[in-house]
């Protein structure tokens, strides 16, 4: 997806593409000051051997994912980018985990004095980690700050590379299930720092479409009896949830917004399928078992199939975008106001998804009327 | 659809059944000092010859839209209610107009009288009418009065209903999407009357799911490049809708909606198709073919499987009870809040469902704070 | 679903219900000298406890799987096939295995007896229960006869019911996925007694679909990819199916016809989810994707929409009348012309469902030329 | 299409890709002697200023149709056809039908002799006809040459290509639905000529899933009561069916199938839908509502979407070859074993999809063991 990203923005920034599927772009957010998409310069981190973007990309294009003609007409930037990516965090690495954080640190700090940028925002679109347990010294920064320096797993390698980014004093975003930054230690270091950040595990599929149509149940008045759900996916992402322990983490961010919307739980298992020749796309669908007046019982069902990296590669520039903005005017901790764009957003309950775009639209009103 | 709403009614007022699908006896209408479900008197006109209620309420019983021991358990409300259906109006009928107007204002008054009732909701729930062409004299109420002395054909049988209505002081609810109430002179005639009145045409089905789904393109500026819709229905409705008169007037009803919330004119058609078998089921499947990042086509399809009546019938009881109060509370005109239930409001041009329900929710906190 | 095939063929006998859905009643079977459906006489067994026929028709009535008036119109019947209900064998009863047999042989031969009957067709339509692992004793008759004498455990119920049937000389029906007949020792026993048998697990949904969709893959010589699919469903068999090791024999009897259609394994999986509410209806959707000339990937879904007991009650009836037949003209071991019937049809690889019905129309034919 | 075949066959020709959907490479027709996929020579007739296949190849690829690198690979056969097409024959040109007639027969035999074929097999892929009247003249051979010599509007042109193809002894397809040699007339003649014919209106996308599934019902005595359906496509073939008198064509042919597999016209609409943003794809929704035992009501849906030129090329050439060596091996008239391929068969009422493929099977057969 990081490729998609990179490839994306360079078409639009060219006028080779229309800016579809950028929320930031549509008339809602004229107004909010945001840094324009040219004002973006991209980097990163990637494990050890990762192929180079302009590989990445002659692959996205083979598979229908990026126009046929976007790699060879992006080639310029798509070398810019891979020229500022630095071998990432793995789990289980030597060294103590602040040794490790150190080294991002200053990854993210050389970045941003070398191309003279005014902030930077770290965005994690790596692999979907397993959940990890929560321990004592995730409860308070103190604690946390003790055991980098003594013992090497206090931390999965997305919450080394939150700490790293808030430490540096860049915005952060949680674009997976992984831990990350959903520590209190984080949230009391984000607030220290005057760093806002948000998360976790953008919604661009099944759980996008759950919430758009779950409140239509609640607002009549009918009651849902089960949800059941298949999702079948290829590509990288499908490899990595084909491993149960990462796909539990999926469906635990996955299940939140039905109980919050309809204010109960509700039966039905929701499946997670790797389907190798889905290659990119994924396909979704549910069946909903729903009551209506005396008592009678119908049913809806959606199949939705849709690009995997297309469907989230702009919201990663909508993130940045955004949160740059937010880090300018101020804000720090959760960004609440990204809830839209989440499956589980943090340090917020509304998943109705028109509601999370009216409270959007209204924050980035504010950030606008902001100096 | 009418007696499935009079027998729903009485059973949930007897606690034999629970409102499920009642949108006014949700929590946020608990304030909203509605008239009480049990303080409803029912009545009608129907046309010559229509079966009593008893025996269309077997007829439901037997297709599984009320539960098989509901006609035996409110036959008393079933024989009370059938006692007040008149002898409706239909296109053609003999004598001007005014003297049509003039039976139905004398029925109106007369149920209000004998029944001792501080107002009477009138909702039209009859067969669709072909589309009614427009004509000078709709455009003021002299104009109106003039015409409905002289001639016979001025109006279709819903606006003389409509006409009746008002000037019988009664809140009038355009459940069809029939002309009904929408006339220029009709609104002058409500607003002169002090009545408020509603519509057009409750969404249901296809249109209720596209107005909660459409604002979701719309939000994550993903282009919907065509939206297709196939509708199979049997039931009274469906063979009305056979008639390919009737379907255009609810073909154009539907299409509003996606037009206003997607800004633009989408490509695909709607079908309306009659599939006598399926008696009281509905069945709407949709495809929605949308373009994302890098101009990616992607889809969406959804199957909605229904019960006509049993999703229309709540409907008329939440819009009498809020037609009443809002009547009670001095509103007259449009009551532009109630957009909600219908497939094409009646002066109002929100169509997003969600946002639809919250202006709904903040009118009837309004309702409430009324004295 | 006994009960449904006892209150739809008392239905169909007294003139009240067409013989919808009985594959022996139309044209093709017109001359097979089947036993007629006035002919049969029902009885059975249940374990201890288990409701009285009346009662489940009413909630199958209910339910909608039976038409209203139905329990009333047949009670009669019920109450006689009510009366042949003996209390059947379950998993760890006390006592050798050849006590509990027979005790059962005794029951069906005393229903033959006291009944008059020319002959019985015992048709397994209990819970379905989990894999059974195999056994050196199940190799052949001599080691079973030994193994019964001496132990508990060597056979799961379904066999040693298997085992009563064929000493008993009735022809036996695996309507299951249970271990039942399928055991080298108990063909054996079938062919010494001259008694056929079939099975198993009759295919009444995906898998019934399945085999008629996945020959036209095969020969347009599209490649099938992935073909994966989920089950929802409720009621008894449902419930029974919750637990994953119920579920595990189901899986593994549907899976079986793709591989023998396609010639090789095909990706993708297959869930089967209990969903209470769903009562005695199922659905299941499916999702084949498959290339075609030049590599173009395209895909199939279907949702398959049914009601259980429906689909699989005249089956029963079906497969006693083809059994019986079978056994007067002198059959004796698997019937493979029955695959037809089956999920996981015994003594024959040939899944594909019109084929199999050709093969069912040929040998129905040579049915009815015997004596 | 047509640039689909070329290209499609070039690739596979050179080891470039598999044969995936061309049915005669499979096993079951090894035996059946058709000349080899290397022996094709392709020619034809298109409209005048219609676009050069390398130029359609490469918006093909554009599309995903055929793989991005296959024009360029086989950019010499595509010359080598190109160079083999001639000015076609439009509805309302000017000079009798004898004259239209002769100059395609010389395009055909010069073709032939130029290039030392053996036979040419015509294959009318020009866009679908609307339905033309029948005429006095079409019912036997003598009428109709004289008509030829008379006048200018006896015959639409595909009827003119079959006339003119038959007349130079060249067995003829119809793909399309167009009337082409469906006339007593030009049956005659390919009688007299000693020429196959066979047609028409390949299915690729709903007729072949629903001959597929249509047999299920009939054999399990399950009673269809409605099978509606909705066609979305894009592209040329969807731009000419837009036209409703096209559209009427195919529906004609379409609906024939499921009244000749279940004995009875069955109620439902089936639409075609021009949905341009389509483009080279096509998908079709069918519900099939049905009754089983009891009289209960269930539903199967299925949604196909394919790609419309990878469906249909691989059987032009599977027509093509079995059409050849027809020809060789001496048959004449109708092809009636190539029903498998069409929505409306010429010739013969077998529409079940397994049995025409167990026919086409035993006819390949056939054509192996003779001279
Ligand atoms: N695509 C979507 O719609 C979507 C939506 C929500 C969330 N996500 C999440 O975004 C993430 C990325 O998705 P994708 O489709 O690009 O997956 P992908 O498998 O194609 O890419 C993951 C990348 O992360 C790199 N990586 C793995 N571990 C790393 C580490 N410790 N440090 C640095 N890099 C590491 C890998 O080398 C790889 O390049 C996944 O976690 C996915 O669940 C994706
Ligand atoms: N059921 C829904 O979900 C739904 C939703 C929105 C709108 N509607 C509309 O509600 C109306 C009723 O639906 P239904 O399912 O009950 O239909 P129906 O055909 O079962 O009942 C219509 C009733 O109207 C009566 N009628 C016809 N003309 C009349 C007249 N001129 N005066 C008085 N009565 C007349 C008929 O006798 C009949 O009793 C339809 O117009 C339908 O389009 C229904
Ligand atoms: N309904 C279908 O479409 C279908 C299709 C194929 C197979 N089957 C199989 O048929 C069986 C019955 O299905 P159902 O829907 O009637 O299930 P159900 O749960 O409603 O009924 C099962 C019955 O078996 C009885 N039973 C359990 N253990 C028994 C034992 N040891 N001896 C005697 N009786 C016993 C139970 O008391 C109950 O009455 C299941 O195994 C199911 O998998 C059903
Ligand atoms: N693609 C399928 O799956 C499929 C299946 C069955 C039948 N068909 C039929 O095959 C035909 C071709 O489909 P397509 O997708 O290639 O359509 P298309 O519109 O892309 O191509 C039609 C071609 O026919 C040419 N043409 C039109 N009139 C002609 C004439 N009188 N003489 C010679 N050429 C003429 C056009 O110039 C064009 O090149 C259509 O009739 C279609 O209905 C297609
Ligand atoms: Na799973
Ligand atoms: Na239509």
């Amino acid at each position: 997806m990081a490729t998609t990203v990179v490839t994306g923005a360079a078409a639009i920034r060219s006028g080779l593409l229309p800016p579809v599927g950028c929320v930031t772009e549509t008339a809602d957010f004229a107004g909010a000051e945001l840094p324009g998409l040219d004002a973006l310069v991209f980097g990163g981190h990637d494990i050890a051997g990762a192929a180079p973007m302009a590989k990445r990309a002659e692959e996205l294009a083979r598979a229908g994912v990026v126009p046929p003609w976007s790699p060879a007409a992006v080639a310029g930037e798509l070398e810019d980018a891979d020229a500022e990516i630095r071998v990432g965090l793995v789990a289980g690495e030597p060294g103590t985990l602040r040794e490790q954080a150190d080294r991002l640190i200053a990854d993210l700090v050389s970045f941003r004095e070398r191309r003279d940028l005014e902030r930077v925002v770290v965005v994690n679109v790596a692999s979907t980690e397993p959940p990890f347990p929560r321990r004592p010294e995730h409860a308070d920064l103190g604690a946390l700050e003790s055991a980098l320096a003594a013992s090497g797993d206090a931390l999965p390698p997305s919450s080394v590379y939150a700490y790293a980014a808030l430490r540096a004093g860049c915005p952060y975003i949680d674009f997976t299930p992984s831990t990350g930054v959903r520590l209190p230690a984080l949230d009391e270091l984000a607030r220290r720092m005057g760093v806002p950040y948000a998360g976790s595990d953008a919604k661009t599929g099944e759980t996008l479409v759950k919430t758009a149509l779950a409140p239509m149940f609640a607002a009549r008045a009918l009651a849902v009896r089960a949800w059941s759900g298949t999702n079948l996916l290829g590509g990288g992402d499908g490899a990595t949830l084909a491993d149960p322990q990462a796909s539990r983490s999926k469906k635990i961010s996955k299940d939140r917004s039905l109980t919050e919307i309809l204010g109960h739980r509700v039966e039905g298992e929701t499946h997670i399928d790797y389907v190798r020749p889905m290659g990119e796309w994924k396909t979704a669908w549910d069946h909903v078992l729903f009551e209506g007046f005396g008592g009678v019982q119908m049913t809806l069902q959606f199949t939705w199939q849709g690009c995997d990296s297309a469907l989230a590669a702009p919201l990663v520039l909508d993130l940045a975008r955004l949160a740059a903005r937010a880090h300018e005017t101020g804000e720090s901790g959760p960004l609440t106001a990204l809830g839209f764009f989440f499956k589980d957003p943090i340090g917020v309950r509304e998943h109705r998804l028109a509601l999370q775009y009216e409270l959007l639209c209204e924050w980035a009103a504010r950030l606008g009327a902001r100096a």
